[in-house]
C-alpha cells in the first residue's frame, strides 16, 4: 500500500483572506484600509467539540491536521478518514476511523504559552524533549540569505493588509510552503498539516528551514523541533524558554534576521560562514 | 467596611526581567545580547492546579489575579483570600475564601483565541457582550497624542531586549500603570489585576484609556470592555473579529498610532479632532 493511499479527504471552501473596511485618519478624514479576515473555526471530532480555533482561514484543513498533530490527538495520518470545513456554520468535523483514546484527559491539561494556548504541547514535549534527535544538518550564510530574500519578495495578507503572522518552510533556498494567520501558533499548525499529507522526502524535517516573523518563543522551538527541523530563523528575537529549549535540542535559532544581519542564538556550529557581509553593505542598508 | 478592608495579601520575590546572553552575529562574531525573560507559573487555586502561565515575571500576583477575574473565575476580590508566589517552584498558590464552585466545567471549554488560549474567556463574553455599557466617554486628539508621546518616553524591557508586549492604563494624559508582558494577554491580565486593587474611583474604567502595542485582536477588545474601557489605542492594527466586537459594543479603536498618525477603526464620535496635525508636520516624521 503506498504511504498515499490512505490520505484522507480534506475539503473546504475558499475564502477572502482580507476585508475591506473605512476608517477615520488622523485628519478626520475617512479612508479604506484593508484588514486581515480573522473566523472561529471549531474543531468537532467523531461529532464531539475539541476546541475553537480564531484563524485567517486560507488554509482550515491543514490548520485541524497539524493542531492535532501537535497536540499529539492523532499519531498517524492513518488515524484520519476525514476533515471537512464548513464556513457557513464555522466548523471544521473531523471524522477518525478508530477514534481518539482518552480524548477527554489528553485535552484537559492547559499550558498557556507564550505564543499561545497550545494546550499540552509545552508540558508534553518537555517531558521527552531529550528523546528529540535532529541530526546534523547545517545551514551556510549564502543560503540564510538567499531564503530572507525569499521572503522579502513573497506577496502577502501582511504587505496588504498587516496584523498577521507568517511562516515558511525551506528545503535550502527552495520555498516549500508559505503560510500566514492572525494566529502565529496557527500558521505552524498548517505546515504542520501540509508536511503530514507530503511524500516522506518532504515529511521528513531534517534537511528544512523554519522561517518565522514571529518571536523565538518556547512554543515555535519546540513545534519546529516535533517536525524534525533543526534550524529556526525569525525577523524577530527570542525568549528565555525558547533560548532553553533550542539549546537543549541543539536546534539552531537565528533571530533579528533582516537583510544581510542576525544573531545566531543557539547552535551557531551549525551555521557555515561563508558569505560574511563587509562592513560598509552593513552601513549601506 | 472600607472597600479595601478584606484586601487579598499578595506576595512574590523580584525577578530579574532579563537575560544578558552571548548571540554570534553576521560577522561570526560572538556579541552581547539581552533577552526577556521567561517564567513558567503554574497557577494552583485551593491546591487544585489551574493553568500554567509564561510570563515575564514582573508582576506575578496581579496577573494571576487579573487571570482569575478575566476568566470569570472569581466574582469578586473579596473571594480571594491570598495568593502567594513562589519562584522557586514556579507556582502561585491562590487561597479563596469559599472555593470556586464548579471549576472544572467552568475551565473545560477551550478558545484558542487569536491573541491567544485564555480558556472561555471569548465564547463567554460574546455571549453577553450586549448587556456591557461602556458609557460616552470622548477623547480629544491632543489626549491621544500626549498618551503616544508618554509611551514612547516610557523606559521598558522592549527596547532593552525586545520580544515583549507592552499594555498602559490612562485616565486623560496620565499614565496609571504601564506593563509588559512576553504574552500580550498576561499584560492586560496583570492590569485588570492591578485595578481591582484599586479605590473604586480607579477601579471603574469608563473614565480610562487603554493603550497597547500589539494587535486589536477581539480578545483584547473584549478584556478591555469587561475591565469598562471605552477607548483602545494601538501601535499596530487591527483583526476583523476585534472590529466586529469594538463596533458592537460602541468601544473607540484606534490603531496604527505612531506619533501623530492614527487610524480610528470604530466609533469616531468619540473622538474630538482638536489638534489636526499639518501636513508638513507628518511629512516631517
Amino acid at each position: 500500500m503506498s504511504p498515499n493511499s490512505r490520505l484522507p479527504h480534506l475539503s473546504h471552501a475558499r475564502s477572502l483572506l482580507t476585508q475591506d473596511i473605512r476608517a477615520v485618519n488622523e485628519r478626520g478624514e475617512e479612508q479604506d484600509a484593508s484588514i486581515p479576515a480573522e473566523r472561529a473555526l471549531t474543531v468537532y471530532v467523531d461529532k464531539r467539540e475539541l476546541v475553537t480555533l480564531m484563524t485567517l482561514g486560507a488554509h482550515p484543513e491543514w490548520l485541524v491536521l497539524g493542531y492535532l498533530r501537535n497536540q499529539h490527538l492523532v499519531a498517524s495520518l492513518d488515524d484520519i478518514a476525514s476533515i471537512t470545513v464548513d464556513w457557513e456554520v464555522g466548523a471544521a468535523a473531523v471524522k477518525t476511523r478508530g477514534g481518539i483514546e482518552h480524548i477527554e484527559e489528553r485535552t484537559a491539561k492547559r499550558v498557556v504559552t507564550t505564543g499561545c494556548g497550545q494546550g499540552s504541547v509545552f508540558g508534553d514535549l518537555m517531558a521527552n524533549v531529550d528523546q528529540i534527535c535532529l541530526g546534523d544538518a547545517r545551514l551556510t550564510q549564502t543560503t540564510l540569505y538567499a531564503v530572507l530574500n525569499a521572503i522579502r519578495l513573497q506577496e502577502s495578507t501582511y504587505k496588504s493588509a498587516g496584523s498577521v503572522h507568517a511562516c515558511a518552510l525551506f528545503q535550502g533556498d527552495q520555498m516549500l510552503l508559505f503560510v500566514e494567520d492572525v494566529g502565529r501558533h496557527n500558521a505552524i499548525d498548517t505546515i504542520a498539516g501540509w508536511m503530514w499529507l507530503q511524500p516522506p522526502a518532504v515529511q521528513q524535517g531534517g534537511d528544512k528551514l523554519f522561517y518565522t516573523t514571529g518571536r523565538l518563543t518556547s512554543e515555535m522551538v519546540i513545534k519546529s523541533a516535533q517536525m524534525g527541523v533543526p534550524l529556526v530563523v525569525s525577523r524577530s528575537g527570542i525568549t528565555q524558554m525558547g533560548l532553553e529549549v533550542a539549546q537543549r535540542l541543539g536546534l539552531c535559532a537565528i533571530g533579528r534576521a533582516i537583510n544581510k544581519r542576525f544573531l545566531c542564538y543557539s547552535a551557531p556550529e551549525r551555521l557555515v560562514w561563508d558569505a560574511v557581509p563587509a562592513h560598509d553593505a552593513l552601513l549601506k542598508e
